[in-house]
């Protein structure tokens, strides 16, 4: 007989924001609680907080804290899994000492966990999303940066440390743009939505004739990737151009996906997926055009269900796996 | 208890010889027989003289075709291992609706499996080579093409048809020099043996000063990765700055390989490998400077153990596998 699988509180750690659930063991939401991280605090100070808002969120769900199975946090950034540490994140940059998983330990008297965002996300999507039932499967986040997860014979792979599935710094064109991470020419210089802002810029920089031009207001600097949504939704040319172009270098790093684990299913989340096909038909195309015959016919490349729970969810997959209640 | 493990014929499928031999359970090759593909005369007759090359492999080995569990041949090329198929290969261009799984089993009345070359080299090299212990490792033959295999939590992972795992055909450099392949960019048409042969030619063909000249009797276009190794070796300035550049492309798609696996091992077989350190020193270099620390601090990037019986003994060990004899 399957044991019983308790509640968890799982937590996606932003660098603007948490956001702590409790969540059963169907995927379902008990509570769910925001709070600033005001990173610049430092570690001490966010920690306090994290674990007043995870207090909060078991108070809210009529939970008490000896039914919770165990805590799970979902962190953008380079993950040392074995050792509950950040080892590198771009929005806490002083936390690659800490051992967050044993602090959370400590205080609650439970099981704690730490994986990337990113293969939270996918594993979320496997259980209770776009990948149900899926044993080979890759989820990639467009969002400001790009980020990702692999399910692999049905089960999440993190890699030997924690940090596999680090889509985004796939270096597709080598000496490329610089990107968030210091490297040049990744996915995410290319296809993500800041990448994409800085498209759009350029573009205006040069001169070009856009309605994106009025909606910034002539401050070109503070163009992002929604304005760019906006405008290629009303056929901006230039929008549109820079669309096709994001979409182009993303379906490349789709081929290189497709070329090297052959997977069913490729689900894309994020918040620049959510302008939907504009950006996935293009992508689609390129990767169809990039990658062999064979394993291009066999994935199919699908929006995220669960956008933008995803992280939250697979967090609380993870936890719940752990306790060994499910497989 | 374990079921004993028969042995098996495993056979090297390439695109001017085969090469077929019976292993035992413990890796051993009881006989060793090269045959010429002359794959020019069609598949008809190739297939035959594919079959007689196994029945000497078995009558060599002194085996009867009774002891024998499987045949498992390794072929280069994109292999639908559901069905037995290849279904694109440079070097069979006529193959793609042959059932030669099939027609094999048939013939000797024993389980018949195809596989990717890459894919079983990588197998090869976990069961009895460099990757022995490890559970997370990928191999790369760099030679005239570039190929791989992915070992994932212990075991070979073939993706959903049996195409995963070409790493050869990552784009690192979008819309860079042809590859073989057709598309522009791969990692191929940046490190492999025909890369740096392309590489020293179009310095030749500059006018740049070098002992590659007189190596081929100024016929640029005999020239080959194994004269560049011979005159890098001798400390010429060209061939050692191709030999460079081919290692720079290496290392970041190995960087790429680190980021998407988070490997403990990366065993690099192939003839190109051959030169040693002199490429592996400057590739394990640039992977540093490209993939994220804690990844790149993991991962140990060594030569292959059974380099170039690789491929033929992971066959060996796949059919001995699908015996059941062995997880």
């Amino acid at each position: 007989m399957k044991r019983a699988v308790k509640p968890v509180v799982a937590v996606d750690v932003g660098g603007t924001k948490f956001i702590a659930a409790v969540v059963d063991g169907g995927g379902k939401m008990l509570s769910r609680v925001y709070c600033p991280t005001c990173a610049e605090q430092g570690p001490e100070r966010v920690i306090k907080r994290l674990a007043s808002t995870i207090s909060q969120a078991v108070k809210e769900s009529g939970a008490g804290m000896k039914s919770i199975g165990g805590i799970s946090l979902a962190v953008a950034g380079i993950i040392d899994i074995k050792r509950g540490l950040i080892t590198s994140a771009p929005n806490l940059p002083d936390w690659s000492n800490i051992r967050l998983g044993e602090i959370l330990q400590d205080e609650f008297e439970v099981p704690a966990f730490l994986l990337n965002d990113g293969n939270a996300a996918a594993l979320g999507e496997k259980r209770f999303g776009a990948g149900k039932g899926v044993d080979n499967l890759i989820y990639i986040t467009v969002s400001t940066g790009i980020g990702g997860g692999l399910i692999i014979n049905g089960e999440l792979f993190n890699g030997t440390d924690g940090s596999a599935g680090e889509i985004g710094h796939m270096i597709v064109l080598a000496d490329g743009p610089e990107c968030n991470c210091g490297q040049h020419g990744c996915l995410e210089a290319l296809a993500s939505g800041t990448a994409i802002a800085r498209l759009a810029r350029e573009r205006l920089g040069e001169g070009k004739q856009s309605i994106l031009n009025e909606m910034v207001g002539g401050e070109i600097e503070t163009l992002t990737a929604e304005h760019v949504t906006k405008a290629a939704k009303k056929q901006d040319t230039v929008a549109l151009s820079v669309v096709c172009e994001a979409a182009y270098y993303l379906g490349i790093g789709l081929s290189n996906l497709v070329n090297l684990f052959n997977p069913q299913v490729i689900v894309i989340g994020g918040g620049v997926s959510a302008m939907g096909e504009m950006l996935l038909s293009p992508a689609r195309k390129s990767m169809q055009e990039h990658a062999f015959k064979l394993p291009a016919s066999t994935v199919r490349v699908v929006k995220s269900k669960l956008n933008p729970d995803a992280g939250i969810l697979g967090a609380a997959a993870w936890a719940q796996q752990k306790q060994g209640g499910i497989k």
